[in-house]
């Protein structure tokens, strides 16, 4: 478990902090994570992992030259916000463009893909290297759909080391997607990891048990079985890995042996005397392997094996030196660093649009009608954490509550700025997507964002449909998900649908009828739900969410007629 | 708990092995523990850290430029044996002498104290410096009962740096002793660690509680309090420290903020934050600090808070270069490493003196002797294990019969190579030194290396009672430990006076009744003993066991005449 924090709600912030205390001569802290002290002395791609907390040394243990320029940090096992990732970018820039790595998670993938657009629209380059090697995650036919693990760090190893070498982004990018079709890990736990000021543990495993392919947040994986001796469990993950030999490689391998938290070193040394044997038995040679925590999941038990297989590009990248708080290898010449960076604070106050009286006058009723959704929201947090704990992490309801009172509070602050109603609904939805985290934070908030700039900041009176249309629009492209998938689109598309030819009460009416009927549906293939896999019978929680929202916003609407 | 290996009993072994499988270019294995690769240029003095086993990077994961030139590894939280000690020393030894750092522990001090004096008498300059930095383990004015704790790591951190800089053995001794005296450690634990194949932990915290100073292998601490905040817990850790300012010591320090295994680095970077803090507060720069996993204890759930205060030597060699698997720090030259060794075989098949025929055919009575011993253990093991669990840690019946067992092997192969009676008792000595562990194993080995030696290799007859005199002055010399301290020497001084004047049956007699009245002795203080302090009623398993083996020569005695 975890056994020391102050406040376990800043608990991550809180580790970031000490962190960069403790490296202040190489690492800089900045809103949404850190990035190194010294700027390059000329213009290279900043190289960008990032990913929830609680995995160190991934992601800002890495930071330093070879390796990382910065690392976005989120919440504990929480992806970062878009504007975490584009504080941390902005930060990290130094004319070359910046390419974001991450594992491949819902949340993760929707708002570094968004910190994308946001930087290309301030006319940063930005270019993205989502990590895919958890065989256990999915089958070699949806290897898209695999989840990202361990082989993170093989994968921002070689990206540091290109951008090191002076290659531009797209090159960058291509060795790091090259890095990932070359990596495949298998990874197992004994027992699971306990939050800050939690009483029991995210996951457990029977006793005598592993789970193997148990992601590190917990994610199902394969099945549990009976733990093994260290000379079986070696024989089976080689065997596994050997078998997703990419077509075409050759036999020279970096290799990674994970501790997850909690399976010590000399443990990991017990295994590797027989991973390493029945390696060079299939005929590979090992290139540098490391063995060690690499990328941890608070104090979880667990272990994880991650093959690269290197052409000699890969090698010479894989090899090349690194100087970090957590991964030094070879001496690398500090002769490019430049000027050292004081500590400065990157955000600024949002600036508005100027706007019409009467927007100005519609912003009020905005902001009135978010505060109504903020009360049913806290109403509702544990009923919605409830139901989120049937098939989730049950932060459903807490998530939730956190975007709409940040949401609030910056629709507040622009109201006072003078902002126009779009502004003050674009400015809740920014701020909804930056303090809420995970996936359905930053749906919520770029749904809101989209449906502020529909309604602009002149006209006096709101055009529901074409608000909706334009929320709806938003969500689902981000999100990627369709009807049927068991997700907030199952009640939102009829409620849009509904809005088209009826009224706000009857489309609500709508989104609440279908948020009941995803009890029946079953969760779409691939979409990362912790701690069970089946969740029929119980409405989505988002689903769910999303209807509340509507209603909420009727009432809102008839009392104000 | 530690949830891989292969077999548990050499799950220390194979540990090692995979270590230095992984290592292989910079580090080689040899009977005992490991050392450099490579050798140096010209003659330099050999560091050489040692300990038991699971406190990785304690001990051999610090070998290497600007730190250890090896490391003396025993089995699980158990002392090396003498000969282990001698094996890593004479692979290691360039000419300029070796000097053996460790923690004050009973076993600890009697082995390398052991394989100093053995070293010696084979040319070999060796000295020790002994660790005592846990200021939980014995109050200020009982400065040398402390244990050694976390503070071996900048003790032996400092000595390397010493080495590397060609000092000699004496002002390498001198520096190892001056940080000890300059470094204070305090640590906490909140759960024990358990051991490959156990189904327990080795101690338990009660919940919500820590062992405030409890040791790294579950010595008593201070007490139990209710868990802290990180920031009370820094509060209570610093203070304690300063409280220990050594006198005229200035304001520069070393810091190692250190986690024991299951305590993860964002908990730790947590309580640096408020460390570092409350440390600057109090005057104190900061030096290089380090924080992460420095002496772990396997699993184990704890943390402990080192300062060293640093003079400018101190600091010049605390702030050096080195490069290890565990630790690198700086860039370190290599321009002065010599040859590259490949793996030999260190130790050779004894040779024996020339042997009357007398001798040899007293030989076999010995050799029966001590298969009847033998035999008497096998059958007393668990008996002996469950005295020893009352006050200790269980495993005194399991460490006399591996003891035993290593040393009739090594009498039969005595035997067979045509040893005399006294060689063939030494051989076994030996043997049972180097296997069975622990502190009484190397007294029960030395002892009867001793008696061996008295006996020698020409008469036909032995004179018990000089026999005796050797066993006994060579543990009492070699233990420290008086006469109504509850150890073997209660029952041994016994049974030495009672043979001046008696048979050997009356001897045994008055063993097992002074064994007997142990029980109502108190332990000596500053002996190490895990899991409870009073052991008041019970026996000590030390003097019953060798009761038990003086009754059972006692028949063998009484059966050949």
């Amino acid at each position: 478990m975890t056994y020391l924090s102050n406040d376990p709600a800043s608990f991550a912030e809180d580790a970031l902090a000490g962190f960069c205390e403790l490296h202040a001569d190489t690492v800089r802290r900045v809103p949404g994570g850190a990035v190194r002290r010294t700027r390059p002395g000329q213009p290279k791609v900043a190289v960008l992992p990032g990913g929830g907390s609680g995995h160190y040394p991934a992601f800002y243990g890495i930071i330093g030259p070879g390796l990382a320029d910065g690392a976005v940090s989120g919440n504990l096992f929480t992806s970062p916000s878009a504007q975490d990732a584009c504080s941390v970018a902005m930060a990290a820039d130094s004319g070359a463009g910046v390419v974001f790595g991450y594992g491949n998670y819902a949340g993760d993938v929707m708002n570094f893909g968004l910190a994308t657009e946001q930087l290309r629209a301030k006319g940063i380059r930005a270019e993205n290297v989502v990590v895919t090697d958890d065989i256990a995650s999915a089958p070699p036919d949806r290897v898209a759909d695999r989840r990202g693990i361990a082989g993170d760090f093989t994968v921002f190893k070689v990206m540091g080391a290109a951008a090191e070498e002076g290659m531009d982004l797209d090159e960058v990018v291509r060795v790091g997607r090259k890095a990932n079709d070359a990596t495949r890990t298998i990874g197992t736990a004994f027992a699971g990891c306990t939050f800050p000021g939690a009483d029991a543990p995210l996951f457990t495993v029977p006793d005598g048990h592993m789970g193997l392919g148990l992601g590190i947040h917990g994610e199902p994986g394969l099945r549990d079985v009976p733990r093994p001796g260290a000379r079986e469990l070696a024989e089976d993950f080689v065997a596994r890995l050997l078998a997703e030999k990419p077509a075409g490689a050759r036999d020279r391998v970096a290799v990674l042996l994970n501790g997850l938290g909690s399976v010590k070193h000399e443990e990991l040394f017990v295994l590797w005397a027989d991973v390493s044997r029945l390696l060079r038995e299939s005929g590979h040679t090992l290139v540098l392997p490391e063995v060690g925590e690499i990328v941890t999941s608070l104090d979880m038990a667990g272990v994880s094996l991650t093959v690269t297989w290197l052409d000699d590009e890969l090698e010479r990248l894989w090899t090349a030196p690194a100087w970090t708080p957590a991964f030094r290898r070879g001496s690398i010449t500090t002769a490019d660093a430049g000027a050292t960076v004081e500590d400065v604070a990157v955000a600024g106050a949002p600036r508005f649009a100027e706007a019409s009286a009467a927007s100005k006058k519609l912003a009020a009723s905005v902001l009135d009608g978010l505060r109504a959704v903020r009360t049913a929201l806290r109403e509702a947090e544990s009923e919605l954490g409830a139901i989120d704990a049937v098939a989730g992490d049950g932060d459903h309801g807490r998530g939730m509550v956190r975007g709409i009172d940040a949401a609030v509070a910056a629709a507040e602050a622009a109201w006072r700025a003078g902002a126009g109603a779009g502004d003050v609904l674009a400015a809740a939805g920014d701020e909804w997507a930056a303090r809420a985290g995970g996936t359905s934070g930053v749906l919520w908030g770029a749904g809101l964002r989209a449906a502020g700039e529909a309604i602009g900041t002149q006209a006096g009176t709101i055009d529901a449909r074409a608000a909706v249309d334009a929320f709806a629009g938003r969500i689902t492209a981000l999100g990627g998900a369709q009807p049927g998938d068991k997700t907030l689109v199952d009640a939102l598309v009829p409620f849009q649908q509904r809005l088209r030819t009826g009224t706000w009460a009857q489309a609500a009416r709508a989104a609440e009828e279908a948020a009941r009927a995803t009890a029946g549906l079953v969760p779409r293939k691939g979409r990362a739900r912790p701690l069970a896999e089946r969740s029929v019978g119980t409405p989505d929680p988002g689903a769910v969410s999303l209807a509340l929202v509507a209603r909420t916003v009727s009432e809102h609407l008839e009392e104000g007629t």
